[in-house]
């Protein structure tokens, strides 16, 4: 009866191997109580302001941002340099290596890449802009880069955009073939939502709620999908794209997910409804802006300066601001998407609004 | 000053472009009051007995679940038909079609092919075991469905298993090109956790976010991703794959996603902790189940009868059941699998665990 042994050697492994019921379940359906505290370890960084701010931003940046007159008290340096480090120890402790390890390691490649990190900075400036503690803010500020993170991923994809270079560095697939790179983008796209669920703390459950289907939003056939998959049908090949499909691209390409990092972080801060409003308006204008400013650098600079193949969409006759409007036309529409931007916060305290009001100038003028 | 005007067109459009801030966000975020009534239609279908059977399960199905003696009271026949023909009219009115067209038909193609919804069913039969309202767990129930579709579109690409054939029709992939699938699978995935967050009704807002983070870890670096990709690198290429990572790969593969429905489902249908950990170890055991059935179909039946290419475990070498067990070791395995299962459902009331009874054997003796 060899077989019933081995038939019982199986049960005794599948015993071993289920993963036991985790914390969370535990205690999380017994009603109104809390949540636990988040079983994810976010690692508290100490706040070195010269190294952050070289990792992320060029003193030229910081000069910037800082605006034309240079004289503001808001030290957007010191600001970004801080929140910065802080997410990046938050996404670092975040996915843990651990087995099957290369998807975990090619996880951890794309998102500790060292982006800029505006999506995770903008949701938790628009938290602190309507008086929330910036902590209830960064397990969704930490989504929303993975979800930035595991789109840039898929669109790198051979069947997509075929990249093969991404923040000066190899793309994923490149390094650790299409098949891994799909699965990195799908396991970044759950673990952004579960990092919500279970990272969020302190804040009322359906604001949580709505943070999930903020996010979920500006994924899908609304949202970042939406984007590229307009762009992959109707631009290039010399398609007669006009400015409606433009912006219907650049909008769901990008300014969905700018959007949903200002949303979630006023309404997990306790934003009122007619502040939350306030503030997806804004995002929308600085959404378009940071498209707009990405057509002008393509233009402009070269793939050196921009960590990414400059000149493509020139090469691939795709239609952009700089073709439509010219690159001086197209530099007065960013400029005028940020001035509508800033007047959103006209109402807000300004010592609150300074951070997101130079994120916007930061937007509009960065040179990468 | 053409440019001018043309910048005034842009800021134009963009204002009709963008999306008005959705109904939900209006109101979800004022505290504690309910979350607004769900947003996406649900379309009520009428039962209609035979034709959903027919659509699901065959006549020999239905009998086979009903027990050896064959005279248990409870009806699976009409059960599954209702379930199925409600899961199927839901997933029909989630997913509708709008701009961009392609990618919203690919969702549907894929999500209304025609399977056999029991990841749905058992997750609202979980919901009915604790006595909960079955409609508190339907857009959980769909949800799971989802993220099963998204899983075999993904798990089908060119550069993952290349397959051609899926429920008997073309694949993603071979309808609407590699880089439409790979999209629909990530529009299918987050759509998953806004239908949760905007559909589910009547339930503690806590529940719904343990409902979000259980199905968020049945996709990642924890769950389907974890066991497609320790399926590509270690199976296959005659790689020595041993009992316990087979088991690795098929608890992640299959058995993580059907525990998310259950689990899920007793969550939102008010289950106490103790009937949870019950309900997850009796799903652990009929999703270990699941795939030995799946590995002795592969070798037993035809492709015609299965729906999909049959023998292919054989033709790449895979370590499956019937390799390391035997046919008959495996299908004795598979018996004791499911009477394990049933042992957990001791403690319930005998009627309200009929369905999640009839579907465990069911699962056991499937024939395709």
């Amino acid at each position: 009866m060899g077989s019933m042994n081995l038939v019982d050697t199986c049960a005794a492994n599948s015993a071993a191997i289920f993963r036991p019921a985790p914390p969370i379940l535990r205690s999380a359906f017994v009603g109104a109580a809390r949540l636990p505290p988040c079983p994810i370890r976010l690692k508290k960084t100490s706040i070195a302001h010269s190294g952050g701010v070289a990792a992320i931003l060029t003193e030229e940046d910081v000069k910037l941002a800082a605006g034309k007159e240079g004289r503001r008290e808001f030290d957007f340096g010191r600001y970004v340099a801080e929140k910065a480090e802080f997410v990046n120890g938050a996404l670092d402790g975040a996915v843990v290596m651990r087995q099957p390890a290369v998807i975990h390691e090619a996880m951890r490649y794309s998102l500790l890449a060292g982006g800029k990190r505006i999506r995770p900075m903008l949701c938790i400036a628009a938290c602190e802009i309507v008086g929330g503690d910036p902590s209830a803010a960064v397990p969704a500020a930490c989504a929303a880069e993975m979800i930035h993170t595991m789109s840039l991923i898929h669109d790198d994809l051979p069947c997509m955009d075929n990249d093969d270079l991404r923040r000066g560095k190899p793309t994923s697939h490149k390094m650790f073939g299409e098949n891994v790179a799909v699965l990195a983008g799908d396991s970044l796209l759950a673990f952004a939502f579960e990092f919500i669920a279970t990272g969020t703390k302190d804040v009322a459950p359906e604001r949580i709620i709505a943070c999930v289907d903020e996010l979920a939003k500006a994924v899908g056939g609304d949202g970042l999908v939406a984007g590229q998959v307009a762009d992959i049908k109707l631009t290039g090949n010399n398609a007669d794209v006009g400015l409606d499909m433009l912006e219907f691209i650049h909008i769901h390409k990008t300014a969905v997910l700018l959007e949903a990092s200002v949303v979630m972080g006023a309404i997990l801060g306790g934003g009122s409804p007619q502040q939350v409003d306030k503030l997806r308006i804004f995002a929308q204008k600085i959404g378009l802006l940071f498209q707009v400013v990405d057509d002008i650098l393509d233009v402009t600079m070269s793939s050196e300066e921009l960590g990414k193949t400059a000149g493509k969409d020139l090469a691939t006759d795709k239609t952009t601001y700089p073709k439509l409007l010219g690159v001086e036309g197209a530099r007065e529409f960013a400029n005028k998407l940020c001035e509508e931007a800033k007047e959103q916060l006209a109402e807000f305290d300004s010592d609150k609004a300074a951070p997101l009001a130079a994120l916007a100038e930061y937007i509009g003028r960065r040179q990468n």
